[in-house]
């Protein structure tokens, strides 16, 4: 960590501590997800429905967390590939970076709307916009730091570059698409909130270019 | 931090940067467990229930505690060793990982549906299904990264490997045998669960290992 | 990591770790900040008050969390370049640093307190005198390590220092002044705040030096 | 952070990672401590007390506060000390320190405890015998490792071993006496916590070895 810093003598805080910033954030706005889903309890007085049932009508809470919980962590990865052709940080790069945060330790808000009023459109069109605000984020972060080769290594390939760019583009679009969806029906919805998870995991363009530098 | 990413040149984000994130989502999850624990209140009118008996009578939520933290650490000490024979991460490592993180970023949760129905079968088994999909995970990730050398070193002894997935192996059957045991007695899984703590902080024959390689 | 606090053979616990200390506290800090935004929940009987309004009446709750998370940013960054600087931590430096992370943390209770009493002159002027006073702790951490050259590298520019030591108590000052605002009015004094977060995004004399430093 | 783990191959996970846990916990733990102090509400109806005097009043909670900040800093420069000493780890040092870690995540329960009862008798005691219990577990902590050179540098000074274990006892014992103080007066008692937060931040003789040190 000394180390990281010292390396950008004469700079704005070296990459290695806004690396640790950001990681800190992410994990904890990943585990205060679960701060949302409140034990049940059960009334003194004998009744019909046992902690079972009212753990099970919970699964909407469920739901919810796993999908946030993964869509933070696809984030993450996508923010850390961004650092990782960083070469140095600046007081601009910074505060869009902030801007990125700031929208991440917000999550679990959205997250707790959503849970609560599952069955309602403007809680679902809440959360889509808030994730896709978070995509438009890492793409302003994105075009900063290639534009010109701002900040990242002269010798970067512009087609990884472009696919990079690509990926954030099309994550964005789609979730503009789910958002319109839940004018209709607010299940299908959060169905391809579900789907835009899904391609995101799967490897794509960008892990070819990684396979061919290992060789 | 810097140099941990950089060693990884053309991949997917950095050992060290998940090694991060993982120990970020450990040190919060087993912190957060304390909240669970409410300060009980003294009426203001004069009671015969003094501050004494109100916390003491909050042993099955202090006991549950003590549980969940040391389940935790041992859980990261686990984690930690699998990554520390890994090499290199790849994007499915990285979701085995966030599966496993997942549900620990959970077991606040369970803890608190432990603590506050502790006489209830469906807490108790709950908990323990809980802990044991845990120990699945990790022997998902560690057959993913040993199964041809995928992940570690061409040269680790296979006998250590087996070593490594007997041990977890071992925990998740025990785990199911503590299950079964809720359904005739309560505190008597509790203890079991217990019992495999026990039985994980004390040496194995993993630690020989250990041992031979520092001669 | 490891490096980092060996780095410092004899001495008090590393820079290294004392930097990891202070970016945990701040990444909490910045996290925390959403618990206070409570999601609203709508009554069971059908009423008029849909919960889009519900959301959008939580604007000064929205705009509070916006405010506190960027002055911390900033304060993380201002607190970052001082310690780049330094090149020792020593025990008074260090209680210093805690005297300053201890207004770090408590910064939620004071964006909670205006936040819920935005119209309240004490809540603006409470929160307001908070920020003052981490930056007069600020001060008072770069006036220990500069005086004399007492922790930093002997060869440090003078005039880097005091453009440093200028833009803190610039920023301290301003506050004050925006404190004295709130007796008249309190969303002036708010404006006030949010123009100090502006000066302070804006790049000052302070880059000049580091873009030198660059070439 | 992954050389840190590198370093000690075919070990226990490595001491740069137990750092990084250990960190999280403690920045956590000191953060966690702000949730306990509530923001007060004004009733809607025209009152006489007005928004200061209801933060006024919050005092205990303000000074238990800034109590436990400081005392979970104090110990934390306590425990990286200890662990700037230690070479490597193995599994009874990991769980001496999990034993640590556990007592120190439960801060925030007795902080919230005694400002919540500061005038019961049971509460002060409680608050000072878990923080006794914590120097006892250093005390262990720092037995283990230097006991026969264990874990620690063979040229290690024992002047210096029995310096620090002095230190650390002679903490204990006065939680000891302070414990024995609030039998007679709770607010003596508290002052004498006060006492050995000054007693702990003051240099001591354990300084004279990292001077020499340095020369």
């Amino acid at each position: 960590m000394g180390n990281a810093s010292n390396g950008s003598v004469g700079s704005f805080p070296g990459k290695g501590r806004i690396e640790t910033l950001t990681d800190g954030i992410f994990a904890i706005a990943m585990t205060l997800l679960v701060l949302d889903i409140r034990v049940p309890m059960l009334p003194k007085e004998i009744t019909a429905i046992g902690l079972e049932h009212r753990v099970f009508i919970l699964w909407p809470k469920f739901l919810v967390y796993v999908l946030s919980f993964v869509i933070l962590a696809i984030f993450w990865v996508s923010h850390s590939i961004q650092f990782h052709y960083v070469r140095r940080a600046n007081r601009t790069l910074f505060y869009i970076n902030i801007l990125t945060l700031m929208l991440v330790a917000f999550i679990p808000f959205s997250t707790h709307l959503l849970s609560e009023h599952i069955e309602q459109q403007f809680a679902v069109a809440f959360y889509g916009s808030h994730l896709m605000l978070i995509w438009v984020c890492e793409f302003l972060h994105w075009y900063y730091v290639t534009t010109g080769g701002r900040l990242v290594d002269s010798d970067i390939d512009p087609h990884e570059v472009s696919a990079v760019t690509r990926r954030i583009l099309i994550t964005a679009v789609t979730y503009l698409a789910a958002i319109a969806v839940s004018f209709f029906n607010t299940y299908l919805s959060i169905a391809a909130y579900g789907m835009i998870i899904v391609m995101c995991i799967m490897p794509g363009r960008i892990d070819r270019y990684w396979d061919n530098g290992k060789q």
